[in-house]
């Protein structure tokens, strides 16, 4: 059964009237059809028995049945209000709802408030419910492209260490690396490169800018490509000529810590568990304090989503899952170490989509 | 008087009680604090008397504390609900409110029912009012910001001008323009990058791929950076080795669109008719239908922000407004023109922030 197909099975099951599918994110895993639409509205209207419509900018109805779209794609221009042409579609197929269903997390209040004004104070039921839950699990087609975006992240990582030398600042490194992954074909990064060196690892959030490298610094990558709609991550660190005693501490801790998460990243296991195992490692080290965030997050379409890696996470881990590990010690002077793999799991076990590797290096 | 007091005196003429301020963009504006919290809640809560407050991820609070925020933040975890420090903050100040306001446009329905919840069912007042508006007319020092976002955008088309050459593709161009910006320091770009050869100009909304340049081709730049917090955002199509007849005739028309509707930016002018000036020349040489979008749209903060430049727009240009005029004419199978630049109302017409040259250019 396709996404679509189980989506309509859930409302169905779920009695719910009509919903309105408006992240760019689901849109895509709905209709195949990927857009970065700023302000304008992209909406996949479904409902449980009637055909399910698309409302898209005028100039994008073209690709939106490019991409496979075998129902009716309805364009607005932008001196109309779309909200006026879904009124009407939801008429023709005498759409009536009592309960009504839209993704709460990132539907804007506006959003919400035109949709719920074509019905009479419907029930609201929250769309990610499903749609997180569908999502969670890649398939292996999903999969393969995250495979292919994780390698080009293991790339840029290469990239990077290649142009480490004395003097460069991290801007000149963050533009050799994106530029040799544009080159490569790839049009957007997950999120804004990391390159840090040194005491500005230290800071969880820093920002790359003409810190020049030297001696004794440690570098910290952290990158990602966004490959046909999905998403890589990595973290690397290392050092540049020379390693301190306390840095090498540091790093061996957090790359034990990294171990043991995905030792226990297995099918069965609590998603939780994975962050407490790795803080316990940083946290007897003496450096509990210096890790102030989760574990890692679920990857996918998003380069952030679903699930939460945090050790109140209750779910458990199922075969198909993809997500990040990355534990991080920050010490404020001396520099930052985080180690980030994309991990999927496995029948039995897991694997490592990124594959960088891991064994401290010190460049010269 | 600062604009987190402006944005205070609207409240108490509104009696608006309490408010909360999510985007980015205006915990930017009112906070001075950048930051890209992905998922994570960031937001100023504003009070017509009591102190407002800052909630932020505890990674982040000495960078809102550095940005120069003077009042309270107050950090949370990832495993922590930040809704029950806001709670108690607003507590601690005694906030009773039976009128609120959040920006409709962006505040997610779920965020949006967190805050309400807090209150007994409070009017709602759309926050989006007030900030617009505030952020419309830039101050000095954020044209100053913008002048130097646009002169980084000129000198991203005049790296993509001598990157042309027979053979090269639309991702190599566009990886060259990237890499010389990042050295220039430009962290991020206001949206993917647009690299557009022959036929692939045609598509409005095309993609950069690994299409060849040849001679007769047009080639169409379109590229933003984002600096200090501010954006950028220019067009400029210019011809390969030779032009045909019929692509310089679009050239033309485009620029006299383009042209007439910098005439018409002037204070006291209604926005819409900018839209509609420039359209009128397109239509009125054939292309009307070939021209599937506004004029343009404002910018700032945000690449795509208010007020939008449709031809429905009846607000009045005033000076200090800052937005985009970029006509377009795109035929499938012989390519697209656009030309765009960012434009300043002055106090008796415009100043075009951007300035790489506009007389058509054919490339050797």
């Amino acid at each position: 059964m396709n996404r679509l197909e189980q989506f309509k099975e859930w409302l169905q099951q779920e009695q719910i009237d009509a919903a309105f599918i408006n992240s760019s994110e689901n849109v895509f895993y709905l209709s195949k059809f990927l857009t970065d639409p700023h302000e304008r509205l992209v909406g996949v209207f479904v409902f449980p028995e009637a055909e399910p419509f698309v409302v898209a900018p005028g100039m994008e109805v073209r690709q939106v049945k490019d991409a496979g779209w075998p129902y009716e794609v309805i364009g607005y221009s932008d001196h109309e209000d779309p909200w006026d042409f879904v009124a009407k579609a939801m008429e023709e197929r005498n759409v009536q709802a009592k309960k009504v269903s839209f993704e709460k997390e990132v539907v804007t209040y506006a959003r919400s408030e035109a949709f719920l004004n074509l019905f009479d104070a419907p029930e609201i039921v929250n769309a990610e419910d499903r749609l997180n839950d569908m999502r969670v699990c890649k398939s292996p087609e999903e999969i393969e492209i995250m495979r292919r975006a994780a390698k080009m992240a293991d790339y840029g990582v290469e990239i990077g260490v290649a142009a480490l030398k004395e003097g460069i600042s991290e801007m000149e490194v963050l533009a050799t690396i994106e530029y040799e992954l544009k080159k490569q074909g790839v049009r957007e990064m997950s999120f804004a490169t990391m390159v840090l060196f040194g005491e500005k690892g230290g800071d969880p959030h820093g920002n790359p800018g003409d810190r020049k490298l030297k001696a004794g610094d440690l570098v910290l990558f952290d990158l990602g490509v966004v490959l046909d709609g999905y998403t890589s991550d990595i973290t690397r660190t290392v050092a540049f000529k020379s390693i301190s005693d306390k840095q090498r501490e540091i790093y061996e801790t957090v790359l034990k810590a990294e171990l043991a998460a995905l030792e226990a990243s297995k099918p069965g296991n609590r998603v939780g568990d994975l962050d407490s195992v790795a803080r316990d490692i940083i946290t007897d080290a003496g450096y509990g304090e210096n890790f102030p965030h989760r574990i890692g997050h679920g990857l996918g379409i998003n380069v952030h989503e679903f699930p939460s890696m945090s050790h109140t996470n209750d779910g458990i881990l199922r075969e198909g899952m993809t997500y990040t590990i990355e534990p991080g010690i920050y010490i404020p002077e001396i520099g930052g170490v985080r180690i980030e793999d994309d991990v999927l799991i496995t029948k039995d076990g897991c694997e490592t989509l990124t594959s960088y590797p891991k064994e401290l290096q010190i460049i010269e």
